[in-house]
């Protein structure tokens, strides 16, 4: 996991010239994407945002609702098929498909998808073009689930209080080889994978896909719900901004003033390229994550401080909830969450230090090298369109008593603040130094850690996500 | 492992209709380049090999050997250099990128080829196609051995007699992150994969990668050399035939009439497709193997005898010996299997039930689902100008007393002859069933058998490979 914040970097991948000796036809393959934030302008004028925003992937924002006026009759059917109950988790999946992040997948994966999606973390199109797609979105049903189905081409999807949320037509049936995704997936099997152990370990050992058909807009009643915006909605509030270049910023984790000197760079800097109105999308993530990071609703208290502080402006910020569920799968989830911004408008993306990363679950270590996230994000097929920004490190200059670039020629004169220090801190209700956060933003955090009962070992217990 | 000998399918896979109700643009994605043999040939106006071979990945044949006058000055400037000492498989992988096996791979990988494969089991060229690459050609270092390179920008390769094998030029060293490679590679990190206790368990924590500059010709000096012809010299020999299709047969076992009758069958549908002179390439691997495979030198006397007998045509048939390593890694290695074969100018490819496939080391079950390395195959990027054969069922028809495609109406009078039937068989001395192969290929593998020692416990050991 990042222990510190990293920002743009000025000196991008060693150029890797392989083609010198043997005429060889290589591109210096880290590059083909990477913008460097320094470059001219001119140098890229096909990415720039002209006559509208990025296209999603496959040339049309899939949207896998029915009718308004089908719904009743879609109810109905959804009540005389074969039923399958989904699990909250596959519930923030036919979330995330319904609104066409995952576009142009039109519903939970067949297994030509999902082997394509193992295989080479993208897709092809008919007209012989990749679209990247790296995490399976799969639905794990069991044997007895399978025998139940029998001969239907169809099953509806009902939800946890047995509301009937979406049919899956022309369903396909094909064995769930768990070992062999979590390996293709996480690069590891050791047992500990939050996402595996609460997905995919006790489900079914069969995968059904197909078609879907989302009954109602999804929603979750937790008051959050107005800031799930859909891609079709964020891409409207984009143009109604007339944003000429959006640029994303993923995160799961309580904003600190370096994350806010990285936003507010990246805007100073594409404005500097030419771009009139860059604006950003403040994107924290929305679905399952892991016991002991801060809940959504708590983050997006912290957020709204930010904001209210005048950290970020909100004239060129638009801060909305990312439904998609955390795999924790570092290189290969990354670049998930660049595809799915691309659909919602982004075609600039700001990419950390081990990005979608944590520790190895069995070993005392990473799971994933630091800057392997980065550098396949730059490589990745399907993902040439969009510009990928990688940070350079920031930590809290003690100089100057603010977050600031980090400065190697007098490294002394920085304190690099951990997320397990940042929390530490919180919990014991301790101040960070004076411009690390602000206080409104800091208050939340300490507030979310005294909410939690400490239990009869005078331990706080880890959070339990939604 | 392929229980039985499988053939042409005239039953592609499942049309996949992903498309109706939302307007998306995918492919059938499984039939992208799965040719059916029964077609028209004016179907596949663009396969055809016309005006020449297939042309090898990236354009032009890679061939890393130093010109003849400079293998002298090249040995000098190797013996002053780091060294670094190859194990047999290291040896092996030099000869595959020496010949071009891996065009347009310029020698051992940097990271951004490693984390391409890895990933997306494709390299990326300059002008942004893909060209397929599945498996890891990696070199490994360790600690000490990194220590000693120091600031030197090459390195030299050593055979384990302590000769000069290459130079390793502009050279990059990064970490080997094993167990990441592993899961990615096999889709499993379960102990006992043969590759992998060969190869990587032992090998050091560094990847070595660079441009090579092979000395000399590899040689084994063991009386088969003569067969390992390389792509160059492959190329040669089918327009010296005149060959207008090559169809690649990649095996490492015994050839029986099964596998004939599919090569014989291949090149009658290849004539009535409207091709001229099909040749077909007999290309048993002849790099490491594991324990209980046939030896190659036993293998190549058997398809020696199998030509003998007049199994197949020598007219239109040419052995020869691939040099690569084995992995055992299914759908991710047949994908190097067809696109090494693709450089050596074969545009057909013959993809079995299971290819390099295995039973699972720890699990009594198959390693991976025995279809899904003809689905990966045809959907793998930078394979779409091959053509794949997929098979169908043969197996020993007992009423017509040979090798026949399998009639499921008349299930009863097929005998399925496994690998582990037809091995015990051999080592018992007893005869298949008359028909299933030629008496004089039949010798052979009863006289491997009887080669072997038993040891003290009376079992016939498991052949150790060279």
């Amino acid at each position: 996991m990042a222990s510190m914040a990293t920002f743009f970097s000025k000196t991008s991948y060693t150029s890797h010239s392989l083609t010198k000796n043997f005429e060889t036809h290589y591109a210096p393959s880290f590059r083909v994407n990477v913008t460097s934030l320094g470059a001219k302008k001119k140098a890229y004028p096909r990415l720039r945002v002209s006559g509208g925003l990025i296209e999603p992937d496959g040339g049309k924002l899939v949207k896998l609702l029915v009718e308004e006026s089908q719904r009743d009759s879609k109810k109905r059917e959804a009540l005389s098929l074969p039923r399958i109950k989904l699990s909250r988790i596959d519930f923030e999946w036919v979330h995330v498909l319904s609104e066409g992040w995952a576009s142009p997948l039109p519903g939970f994966m067949k297994e030509s998808e999902f082997l394509q999606t193992l295989h080479f973390n993208s897709l092809r199109l008919s007209d012989g073009s990749l679209v990247n797609m790296s995490v399976p979105i799969v639905l794990a049903i069991d044997d007895s689930q399978k025998h139940r189905i029998g001969e239907s081409t169809k099953v509806a999807l009902f939800d946890s209080r047995d509301n009937p949320v979406a049919i899956l037509n022309d369903i396909e049936i094909y064995k769930h080889p768990k070992e062999e995704r979590i390996a293709r997936t996480w690069g590891t099997t050791a047992p500990g994978l939050p996402y595996v152990e609460n997905a995919i370990t006790h489900a079914g050992d069969w995968l059904i896909g197909g078609d879907l058909e989302v009954i109602e807009p999804i929603k979750y009643h937790d008051g959050l719900d107005r800031f799930r915006m859909s891609p079709a909605e964020l891409r409207e509030e984009f143009t109604r901004r007339n944003a000429d270049a959006v640029f994303a910023f993923q995160l799961r984790n309580p904003v600190h003033n370096g994350h806010a000197l990285l936003m507010t760079d990246t805007r100073k800097r594409l404005l500097e390229m030419g771009y009139k109105n860059p604006v950003l999308l403040l994107h924290p993530l929305g679905g399952y994550t892991k016991a002991d990071d801060v809940p959504l609703d708590w983050r997006m208290k912290q957020h709204e401080k930010v904001l209210e502080d005048g950290v970020l402006d909100p004239e060129t910020t638009v801060v909305s909830i990312f439904p998609s569920p955390m795999h924790y799968a570092g290189p290969t989830e990354v670049q998930w969450h660049a595809k799915a911004r691309i659909n919602a408008g982004a075609n600039f993306y700001i990419v950390g230090r081990d990005p979608a990363g944590m520790g190895h679950p069995v070993e005392k270590r990473d799971l994933y090298d630091a800057d392997h996230g980065k550098k396949v994000l730059s490589m990745a097929p399907g993902l040439e369109r969009l510009n990928i920004l990688p940070f350079k490190v920031a930590a809290y200059d003690k100089t100057q008593g603010k977050m600031a670039f980090f400065d190697p020629s007098r490294a002394q004169d920085f304190l690099f603040i951990s997320g397990t220090k940042m929390r530490t801190l919180a919990r014991n209700k301790e101040n960070p130094p004076n411009g690390f956060m602000c206080p409104g933003g800091w208050k939340v955090l300490v507030e979310y850690y005294d909410s939690l009962v400490p239990s009869d070992n005078g331990r706080v217990p880890e959070a339990v996500p939604a």
